[in-house]
């Protein structure tokens, strides 16, 4: 009935490091149930931006696994997180996907809770019960520059001074004056880990996505260092840092507090992430030109993003079942631009639209080969080594305590 | 291998009475199957009505969970129960959900059994084999005024005494002569828990069910209570008791033997659960008027009933899968009553079609949320005292023996 | 997290010989998993015939529960079986189901594998790597007079010997010089060996394959017998032995090196395995007339064949889950016959189409009936001999060593 394999640390006493994850670990529910209660729960969750719920009752719900949060500004404008669990019976209390809501009530025996999560009363509940003992259960916030960031465990990672080291760098994008435009899900058949990995390696690009490899370098190490002078040149000169803040793996300032940040060049006559380098959008914040750069950032080990010089793109990789991922792409731009005018969704999301899918694809031929009893993990290859990362931040986060 | 988790005891441990029931019981696999083989299989399961089968050699099958049972009239005109699996290498042994029939043909090697369940023969079994070892398993059958209850285990809760007390009660309906008119099926994906849980109480359904809650006054106990004497006094004048029998809880004669009767109110106006009050059928049984009244009725943990002046509401809450469960709605009327001429399809099920599909909603949601690892049981309202019944009844019939 | 459940040396014994086995053979997923592990991938599987690969490149894939393999004819010539699984992070390296090709390139990092297995490069994987290390892995192969068993485990049951005993006795037939004209598949909601038990006995067809009993003597042993002397002077003078080899059950070489062979006479007047009895195709190998008769060959422990006097019927009982399993039917005839003017594709899958509809029928309820609670294992019939031998043979593979 527990959940926890007497048997937990022995498998992960069968990963060798510097190679792929033995098959159990996308293959056992067991797994998969540790990976939702000690990773996904205990750490920081990008949820979106600040921009999606201005005004207060303004909220959406963010789901993985069994679980369901619920992001809401309250009445003093301040953004909240709530398990979206009634203290009652445990409806779900809030089922619409996003809107705006004076009050939450739960549609089963209408407890109603307050926007800051309080119940406000419990129904024919007799003079005992207590209504300050049960509001909904909260959830940590952290909005950095406008990212909304979640941890729904009582403890969260501290990521006060990891964010204050990256402040000053992404400063000049303007982050907070970003607004949503387009999100894309795409399902794949795969443990969510596996898609992590994709994410966290450019091993893949230059065999599987032709279109990305056109205009991106990280494919090819060498080239990239080539490159790197004259972008930093060019970016420096619009505005933003020539620093790389490396705060993973061994620099990790604690496990799940996590934060990265590189530029790095894009191919010539690239100015974004777009067909045939062309500009996509309005310039970001305070920039003054496209630098022909691209920046990788990491926050806590769930969150992904790229920044080009007009438009953001985060990646989540989110759990539904053991080998049922949803990868799910946002796509953001300055929030006074306007479609038609000043972008073209179509245009924006081409690169990413035609690289997820190619991802899917693999990610999901990787599962399939993964099931194999005859799997055994292989040697990572030196452009994997962000994989390494993870496995060991994995490795502790699932370990028995 | 064994489906008897080891840690069954801790878990039903972990239970605090007066609180909704841990996560576990809802989402685990090794639950789910003590669900079926120690609560299912070992109670009183209300199949359907004689009327269903009034000739010798009709049958009909009722399945639930991994289970089937025949339900036939035997030549000697007794109602039989056999479990629908063949007893060479386990075939179903009857495919057709309802018909009519001279023995049961096993499709698989033919083995041919009597209506009575005897094997007739096992074709080519040999000289040593004794076709009397290996009849259909039985399951016991009793017969309540016309309703069918069965029980497929070898040893069935004693129902005599109790069904003895409630007989008077009823006997002015005249169960003996209702007929099926009508049976839908509420897919929910949920727990059948919840199902039933759900069904035990009424304190969802003023916030829930807006259609009933303008008839029945169980969403308001103080209401009922202030209505009850005058419906008293019409019932009484209609030809029912005015009393209640609890057998259930605390006062059960035996686990699994429960048997509940109470009659209560409608509101003014309501003759029946109509949509305007207006009468729906002929009158049943005996009764001579409308009482404005309705009797909840419980036979054992999981049969309930709806009576109404003129019919009846049958209710199941069939498990299929841990988290797929149908709720099963039947209607009944007095059998000589005649579609479009005495009552109408359509203005008959209305009631419960639509509080059904509400019920669907809130159930699946309340399961949802349960699935969370956030999850943490409430406390139950006074208006769910019947939830905590079920559930001390439920912890004894799965506790390891 | 170890997928050997701790008690299954009591579940193995639970099971009396000369009685069906008991449910959780069918219904726990830790004996699946050990079905597939030590049964399939250590016993040698039919996958086709050699002239569906007949140039240097030509591939196809074979896949059964989570495994995949890829038969390749290589540069030499020779059919390889390599598992289709990429050394470095475990991605399927082939994708299409059947094609040409020159070598197999990872889709994922473009790790390149010669048709013989070798790795040719692990790109950007530095001087310490050993491309010789990291081949993909081997399949055992056998060919046996063109049909191609493949075993994929490092240890294969030897066959050498068995096959050595058969080869004479199929050698009138010619299978080298067949083709493969058609392929069914019928997938079953059941478990893998519930379909093999029902290919293992003729004791269902009187009942159930009303087709298929018009024409084959196996569902009368008695029949059978008295038809058999003047088949054999039949089959002798159009060139087929008359023995009969058993080289299965107690008289097996060693586990999984089953071979069997035995013609029996199908009913007057049938020539082949046809509606009416007519001829289907051109006579196979060296035959020279229609004898009437029809051979059972078992290959192994998984692999099962039908030699009529014109042609050849494979089968094959593909596990996919737990309890869903594709029945492969698999139409070989003379490779020098022609569509249209030799044969006709419907005529010739006809009798096996349709027996194998009623089989899908029959497992399918064997399956839902096995799930019961209830079931207990029944006595097999003199007829089932068979499901005896494979039973023995079945629990020897999966009990822990």
């Amino acid at each position: 009935m527990t959940s926890q394999p007497a048997n937990l640390n022995e498998l992960v006493g069968q990963h060798t490091p510097g190679y792929a994850l033995p098959r159990e670990f996308y293959t056992s529910e067991a797994v998969f149930d540790r990976d939702i209660a000690d990773v996904w729960n205990r750490n920081w969750i990008w949820v979106g931006h600040e921009s999606q719920i201005p005004e207060p009752g303004d909220y959406f719900l963010f789901d993985y696994g069994p679980e369901s949060l619920i992001i809401v500004r309250d009445r003093n404008g301040d953004v909240r997180a709530h398990l979206n669990v009634c203290r009652h019976r445990g409806s779900r209390v809030c089922v619409e996907g996003a809107g705006k809501a004076r009050v939450f009530v739960c549609p089963y025996h209408a407890w109603t809770y307050e926007l800051s999560g309080e119940l406000r009363a419990g129904r024919e509940m007799g003079p005992d019960f207590n209504p300050e003992d049960w509001g909904l259960k909260p959830a940590h916030v952290q909005i950095f520059q406008g990212l909304i960031l979640v941890c729904p465990s009582a403890e969260a990672p501290p990521m006060d001074q990891a964010l204050g080291q990256l402040a000053p760098l992404t400063a000049p994008f303007g982050f907070e004056d970003l607004k949503v435009v387009h999100t894309a899900n795409y399902p794949v058949p795969a443990n969510w880990k596996l898609a992590v990995e994709n994410y966290l390696e450019c091993y893949h690009c230059a065999p599987a996505h032709q279109e990305y490899s056109r205009s991106h370098t990280l494919k090819s190490p060498q080239q990239m260092e080539a490159l790197l002078p004259a972008m930093y040149e060019r970016a420096v000169a619009a505005g933003l840092p020539n620093q790389v803040l490396d705060l993973t793996g061994e620099h990790a300032l604690s496990p799940g507090s996590e934060v990265y940040y590189r530029r790095y060049p894009l191919y010539e006559g690239f100015k974004t992430g777009s067909k045939m380098g062309e500009p996509l959008a309005p310039l970001l914040g305070n920039l003054t030109d496209y630098d022909g750069g691209a920046t990788d950032i990491v926050l806590g080990i769930l969150n992904y993003f790229l920044i080009y010089s007009d438009h953001v793109v985060g990646y989540r990789f989110v759990p539904r079942t053991i080998q049922e991922t949803d990868i799910q792409v946002v796509w953001m731009v300055r929030k006074d631009a306007e479609e038609g005018r000043d972008y073209n969704s179509e245009d924006l999301t081409w690169l990413w639209h035609v690289t997820s899918q190619d991802d899917e694809r693999i990610i999901r031929h990787n599962q399939a080969g993964v099931n194999s009893h005859f799997f055994e993990p292989g040697p990572l290859a030196d452009m994997e080594w962000a994989i390494n990362d993870f496995y060991r931040f994995y490795k502790t986060m699932i370990s028995p305590r």
